[in-house]
């Protein structure tokens, strides 16, 4: 069965635009998926991800494994029903978080022990139950478990750990291809290799034979400079199969996605959009901006006269300014569904010139007055 | 004119059910307000709130006097146009948080010289300066500068504050014709006198004579009995003239509704909802119960079965204590949304049943189920 269409090719770029049919409905691709880490947006309610037009979000199997955990989601058969959400859900493998979150781990070539950031108790992920949970999650597309490495890092450790991701997928697919007979539950496979070309290659080309639904980009966007993680998805999609989905795990800023989707890139995610929302940092066609700014103490403008969000339908940048500085949380509820919506028309802003033909001509127009802002955020 | 129809009396108590015709809307009571402090139902949007169906909030005139000031609402033409609120707003005097939020105040027969919540500065509240802000914010009913004194006190201050507040209604009054000439923002008068009998009495009668458009008894659920509570409300409401609407400031438990309307009161606000919302405790029918009870774990059942809010028609009582553990501010606001439309539900059966004749009926069933529950929330 085949669960990506491909529609239209750029030819000026490595641009796509394509359809990834779900169990739970069909996205268009590219796409930007929010992250609901414990099983909401942060902030926000389901409905009102609804109404920003999303159907598919990515949950975390490290946060959900920890808690709720395997019985409640059991008891509820699966995450879909327990929050109530009837559209697509990707889960991560919980293997970054198990490597940016907890305290303690030890990896061996079973999988890994752990500490859990909620209480301490030690837990074991290996390829197999990573599988197991994400099936009693029911998530409409699963990852294998992987090891994340820093950047920079030494490369015997970088090409130890992208062997035994390997490893690791090969033992993940068999698991998957026998408890999950209908596919589904779709698996993709992890590219690592840290910020080693010939690693890289090696991941990717290893990572395609085994003829998964999609593929993801793991260990980037962690910190090492942008020339170094654009040039790594170059040598990654130059060899991935042109007909599967591909995802570049947790990159979500608008400049990035606008250089992934050039590369080739079909699906994102990122908790940044409603992190920055809490903080008061929001997106507009000009860069972000902080609602903390005096200068828009008596503004009668929307935090983006472009869009249509509910924020941006009904309150000013001044009110949502007094609501911040006033520690409401309603402000951090209408940010992040402003920078949600945000990412959202983007994306769809994208779709529409790839298959219009002038994707590039779009890219560079947002990046130029994107780039302008010199205000600085963070 | 009349700003309010008295639609019906029980017979068996002093039970009412009357119109509110206000500048933005008619607004049946008897009635809850939400509170709205700084200009935003905390954890809530306007557009939940009016889902519930408010069509009267209550704004906290000492909250918005600081943040943002009168220089910002005043360039949004008052209050309902800052926070795109259409619906009716009703603001209190800022009287009371001048003497329970304050750290340092200064009263004199002029008014009050108090220092700021928000950064210390000082600042001067008169019964003239109180209205002339509320007529800024546009108020559709405001309150006049009080002295609130705490139960249990002397009997001469609680005289000496009484007649105070007596001399300011008659000042703030007197603005309030000179500036309002349409009238189409009401002002209420404020009863106090603590717990004293011939206090309440007296402060009845001459707030009385002031013939105002609505009266209000301040000074009440401030940590006295509830015996107290109800013979100050009784002794006061057969004073206050039969035709005005009574507004009892700052109860909001659904016991103390009940109480309150069988006493003749049309209107109450509470920030309890919300406040007890945002620490895990939600209204039922047998009572208040808490979200982190171990035995809503695997709950498949909304935190109320008979409530058709947004939380209660969506999500089960397992999720919302998930989400509660895992600290998600959505939880927050799925908790206080039913919160608030339990009460609004409430005070609509309320309504109903005074205007069946049964409301004694209704009130006592309410009561022997709500009081069933032995669970303690704080």
């Amino acid at each position: 069965m085949n669960y990506f269409e491909l529609e239209k090719k750029s030819n000026k770029s490595n641009a796509r635009a394509g359809k990834l049919k779900l169990k739970h409905g069909t996205t268009l691709t590219p796409v930007f998926m929010p992250v609901g880490t414990t099983g909401t947006i942060k902030a926000c309610t389901w409905q009102q991800i609804k109404d920003i037009g999303f159907n598919l979000v990515l949950g975390n199997t490290y946060h959900l494994y920890l808690r709720p955990g395997s019985e409640i989601i059991n008891h509820f058969n699966g995450l879909h029903n327990f929050i109530n959400w009837d559209r697509n859900i990707l889960t991560d493998s919980g293997g970054f978080q198990v490597f940016s979150l907890s305290d303690f781990r030890k990896i061996t070539d079973d999988g890994v022990i752990f500490s859990s950031i909620v209480d301490g108790s030690k837990h074991f992920f290996s390829p197999e139950t990573v599988i197991d949970f994400q099936l009693t999650l029911g998530s409409d597309i699963m990852m294998p478990l992987d090891e994340c490495t820093p950047i920079p890092i030494e490369y015997s450790i970088a090409q130890k750990a992208m062997n035994r991701t390997l490893i690791w997928l090969k033992r993940a697919k068999k698991r998957w291809e026998e408890s999950n007979k209908d596919k589904d539950h779709l698996l993709f496979g992890i590219v690592q290799g840290n910020r080693f070309e010939d690693l890289r290659k090696y991941s990717a080309q290893m990572t395609s034979e085994l003829d998964l639904p999609g593929y993801s980009i793991g260990g980037l966007s962690v910190g090492e400079d942008k020339d170094t993680m654009f040039s790594m998805i170059e040598i990654v999609n130059s060899i991935l199969p042109e007909e599967k989905p591909r995802y570049l795990m947790g990159v979500g800023k608008p400049e990035d996605l606008l250089e992934g989707v050039a590369r080739g890139i079909d699906m994102f995610d990122c908790i940044f959009p409603t992190r920055a929302g809490r903080n008061g940092s929001f997106f507009t066609k000009n860069g972000m901006k902080s609602i903390k700014n005096l200068s828009y103490k008596f503004s009668e403008e929307p935090l983006d006269k472009d869009c249509d969000c509910y924020a941006c339908k009904n309150f000013t940048k001044s009110y949502i300014r007094h609501l911040f500085r006033a520690k409401e949380i309603t402000a951090m509820t209408l940010i992040s569904i402003h920078n949600l919506a945000f990412l959202k028309k983007l994306m769809d802003n994208i779709r529409s010139s790839i298959l219009n033909d002038n994707f590039e001509e779009f890219k560079n127009d947002f990046l130029s007055n994107y780039r302008q802002s010199k205000e600085e955020i963070f």
